[in-house]
């Protein structure tokens, strides 16, 4: 399975169309190196990969490349719990705001994945 | 084990010392707060805890405190390997200069240790 | 009256009720350290911890938070002139567009409030 | 012609009152200082400011303020190609999560010009 | 007084003479703009505009800009006490990385101020 | 021509074997994709690649890789004045004083090359 059916899943679709649409040039090097590249590299998995994505994400404050990346962390098999510590812990290093911001989008996400009790996921 | 045990390794003496002579408040805030009770939550592993760390301070641009991290990282399991990954999937997210810069640090880092081929340490 | 009650003012069991529902640990961290002690020091009084706090939030470009001390520093007592000053003096470190942004913000905010002429309020 | 009326075209009347609006002294500033001061410096001409404004704007990750560079670039006689090459270039010093949200906001932009199919404009 | 003269103090001329040399128009707009305008405004007292600047200045991560400063909030009467404050409140919306890079540089500019006990100043 | 002799210029080689130590991947990356594919590309000449990458560079405050295009900048063709512009117009979007770091940055490296009136070059 290529790195991004695993991160993008069943919106792999959808997000490549999108990009391609924006810019194609841009969409080939996030498709060939940033993804099947450089997140395709051995030596860490790809959960620890996609929470260290998070971290730089919310360090830029980017919510929607954020939410690409909360839903990816998920799907590569972080549990939610995973996901509060990465952003609970991101309070130290980069302040709160940017910690709370990153939760209240996390929050969202998981509201759209239709579970009830977003806190039991 | 505190976590600051852990991270600091032998180093948490002059660590402490030196901190304690910058600001005793905000040495307690980063001993009791930061490192003994966030970093010391259960749900990540500490290794994994030190690779979000390094990600957020090649966000920041903060040397001597990315410094710390790099050698905490090993110092809780991480190989260099997991480092270097760490690292260069920065540039992805944070940019080239950014990851160049953190790549160079921690190539002193491991010098520093003594390691005589540190590419293959 | 505790450091959230001044800052949140007749917002505080709103603003709770929604952390709490976002993530209760970050919620209780911002709480327990952030507000209610670190804000709650002594050394400074809260309109100057609250124009400190609009600078470091034009700094990170979080609009959401922003907003929430702009309103914050005017119910701890800081004047519309004082706020105007803090965000205008932002342009020299933080550049035009950041400074801009809040001031936007801000302009927005006093509307929220219903006074018909902001300039003036 | 003043550096805004080649910058912000048909929309300089509806910017400065909105600016005035917001905060007069600010306006004041961004009027003297920055467009009629330092951008229209010699030495440098108005594209290639543009294209550098651009990147600082990504760097800030402000889409407000970039998106009047962008329209304000193509004014001042920027080819789409440039903007995008800009906008591309900057994936490697800032990291591709900016880059890409830029060039969404320049597809927007171009769009919102009509031009029915943005990437031959 | 200028603020130049306030803020810089002693070492104003030298000050002057270092930024001439390195580009005269930017000294002017630093000297002419900056602080004789924007800095020296009524409505915000030089001492809180310092505290202000230090904010931003940790926001950057700009040891020499931020030493500058460091010295000129004191030098306009701030206590040494609301210098540590505005620091230590910086963790909250900055993260410690950068609260604890300039609360070590005030350190160092105590000691510089040639006070043998920093932490009575 | 590659890109890489273009900006580098006489320090190529010892630039490379320097990267190459400190990371063999990351500098095939740098190599391959940063500067022979991407700044390679056509649609703006490498003159106004450089001055973005200054911008780009300032805005992240990496005073090393801000030193390396500086230089680069001068070896593609830029005017020393370009040079100056473009880190005076940063101060407008970043800062003070990121563009006043940047502007003595420039002034060494001037200063390196051996011009006896760095101003008149």
């Amino acid at each position: 399975m290529s790195v991004r059916a695993a991160i993008w899943g069943e919106k792999q679709e959808a997000i490549e169309e999108s990009l391609k649409a924006v810019d194609e040039d841009l969409f080939c090097y996030i498709r060939d190196f940033a993804y099947e590249e450089v997140l395709a590299r051995p030596g860490l998995d790809l959960k620890t990969r996609e929470l260290l994505a998070i971290t730089a994400l919310i360090a830029l404050g980017s919510p929607k490349e954020l939410a690409t990346h909360l839903e990816g962390a998920l799907r590569v098999g972080a549990t939610e719990e995973e996901v509060r510590e990465t952003i609970l812990q991101s309070a130290l290093f980069l302040g709160f705001p940017r910690a709370l911001a990153a939760m209240k989008l996390f929050h969202k996400v998981l509201k759209g994945r239709g579970s009830a009790h977003p806190r039991e996921g």
